[in-house]
């Protein structure tokens, strides 16, 4: 199973990094700097926009759009529902960010509207977010709090919207409801910034621009995002014989050198250092 | 005097660290990330959010409601004011930051709106905004040149509006227009970056969280604040017999540090190394 | 030639960092922060303001005015024609970044409504942007990849608008369709961060605050951010004897240093390394 995320790794970030596809975003204000430079470092093209009457023009020329609610007004919903449905028409692969689902009523029920009128490939979440759109309500405390498990809160989504669900936290889980895949990449420093929810999602809209498998894809991307936090955190070495970096001193140097990991990070070194493993499907 | 502020800062900071309260932000655009990570690293929970529809169901919920006029639209001012009666109906304490008051006539207006319709319990301001809201306009000079006395601008805008006034500059002043607290932690560094004003209303937002008495929560802020943006400059010890950082070369390694430093700043070290003086009661 | 860009830079940069002018912005969501930063790194003081009820207010007090068209939709069109046209009764220069024009109608479209209402100093391009603007369509691919003369561009877009051009990419070219100045700073580590366009007009602005011929004023700003990027990737020194700076580990690290250079350049020590050539007068 690390088989074919390893060669998507290694063969499809070198396609992304020689294309430079570009990643159309309608995301929030708080980390919209962070997610295009984010996706600059993975090697891909980002474009932030949003106005009605441009977003079918760009959505439709992008190689992923990334709808993510961490800001969400009414008029954006809209947007992004013109946006998704362009993308849709052209075939561009849609992910979804539901920032805060759970957290108000107007968030749980627009990301519901988004998918029911798009076609969404991969939706990113968090635990909470998942479990609530999910219809697992009862697993959800807060907005950032989560009791429940991450990999069922992953299936559940991912059958009741017919998407893939990459769901993130110290663990990771990609499903698409029969089969899931459990990526133990990560660093405990990425939980220290705002913002490393959203820039994941912009980095698997960068690996669904190069890779028609929405399950490999995120998995890739996860893997690969993961690995990188690793070597910021000094806990990895950016190559196979090489030292690693010095530990953080805090989430701002991290922050520095999780971008910097990002853009040095070659495929080839990302899947020696992916820790993924198919967790057996499921029905 | 110093003692409670001591106090403040060794207990309630480690309450705010476990607690993680959420704190939310309607605030502008230009220093969202900023903010958003400033209140991670202060160790309470960011949320921005300015949706009517949303406004009120998430500061209901909030430790804090901070608001921030830096980019205002009426639309903003008025998702501020349905989010500060919430916040007041659920006793949650108002933070306002009148970014740019008097510079011109919208903005001095809409704070004035704020102030009439919600009851705030902080106001963070430079001493030339603190003037104009006071009525004190003769002493204005522009948008950030300010001449006159940012202490009686403390005492004049605390008695005027019946809030905890916290004036910030080379020295801060905090006044609830009885009792006045001067504060003369901080370095020369943070006037080089922007938000560091509307950083400082965040982390008097995470200290109002945790401490009822406005005048404490605003007074440990911003020694709290001032305290790691000396160790950032290199100027005072993040442990008590450590070593110093090394100076920044310039604003954005200290920017870099500022983050870190407030990370890693322990109440007991803060408490440590604030220089806070009560100046007095008038009347 | 260089003379009186030297000039410019040795002495308007002095007279800058004193006066501190207001560079207000209406600009994109994307890079806001960062433009407010280096502003302040530049030496000058940044204000963003968009609300259509105070931009003219605001522009009528500022140094210059900066818009881009980054993150543009209908209202913020309307806000940018008010303050543009404020900061012409003014005789506030005004810069426009129309950013992605000729990637969607919107924006093409929407410059085109700015140049045609507003009188504008400068336009800050890349060559695609402006040859989609001259008229030159057919030499644009996509948003980011350009086919064709940079140099033609900045001298058909100039003549087109009776603007100074001020076209950027490896070589820059500024013209006001008669005399052509080539600007030879900068390094590749620019174009691998997001907003280092946004930036570059920015500091453009803060130029034209205290240089009244826009063709100096461009071209002494651009030799300074390119100058000060070639300090950043390590190949210049800061100081005349000085050693460099060591070469960045990734973009995030060039980052920080790109805004430490700005900040501690002087205008002496850019001048001397300024790489501007006049290529002659046409027509």
């Amino acid at each position: 199973m690390r088989d074919w995320v390893g060669s998507c790794l290694a063969e499809k970030l070198a396609i992304m990094r020689e294309r430079r596809p570009l990643i159309h975003h309608l995301t929030n204000y708080v980390t919209m700097n962070d997610c295009a430079n984010m996706v600059l470092a993975t090697g891909a093209s980002p474009v932030m926009a949003h106005a009605p009457e441009e977003v079918a023009e760009m959505a439709a020329i992008a190689g992923a759009l990334v709808l993510n609610v961490g800001t969400l007004t009414l008029p954006w919903i809209e947007s992004m529902m013109i946006a998704g449905k362009a993308a849709n028409q052209a075939s561009v692969p849609v992910i979804l960010d539901p920032v805060g689902a759970g957290a108000t009523g107007l968030r749980t029920e627009s990301c519901r509207r988004i998918l029911e009128a798009v076609k969404v490939s991969v939706i990113r979440a968090n635990a909470a977010e998942a479990a609530v759109l999910a219809g697992l309500d009862g697993e959800v405390k807060g907005v950032d709090a989560v009791s429940g498990d991450a990999c069922a809160a992953a299936r559940a989504l991912a059958r009741r919207f017919g998407v893939v669900a990459a769901v993130t936290g110290v663990v990771d889980y990609v499903s698409d409801g029969r089969q899931t895949m459990k990526i133990e990449n990560g660093d405990a420093w990425m939980a220290r910034l705002t913002g490393t929810g959203c820039m994941a999602s912009s980095v698997t809209g960068c690996f669904c621009a190069v890779e028609k498998d929405p399950l490999v894809a995120a998995t890739a991307a996860l893997a690969f995002y993961g690995a990188a936090g690793e070597i910021a955190a000094g806990r990895s070495s950016l190559e196979e014989a090489g030292p690693t970096w010095p530990a953080p001193r805090g989430p701002m140097t991290f922050k520095t050198a999780f971008f910097d990991a990002v853009y040095r990070l070659a495929g080839e070194r990302a899947a020696q250092l992916a820790r993924v493993e198919a967790i057996g499907m499921v029905e």
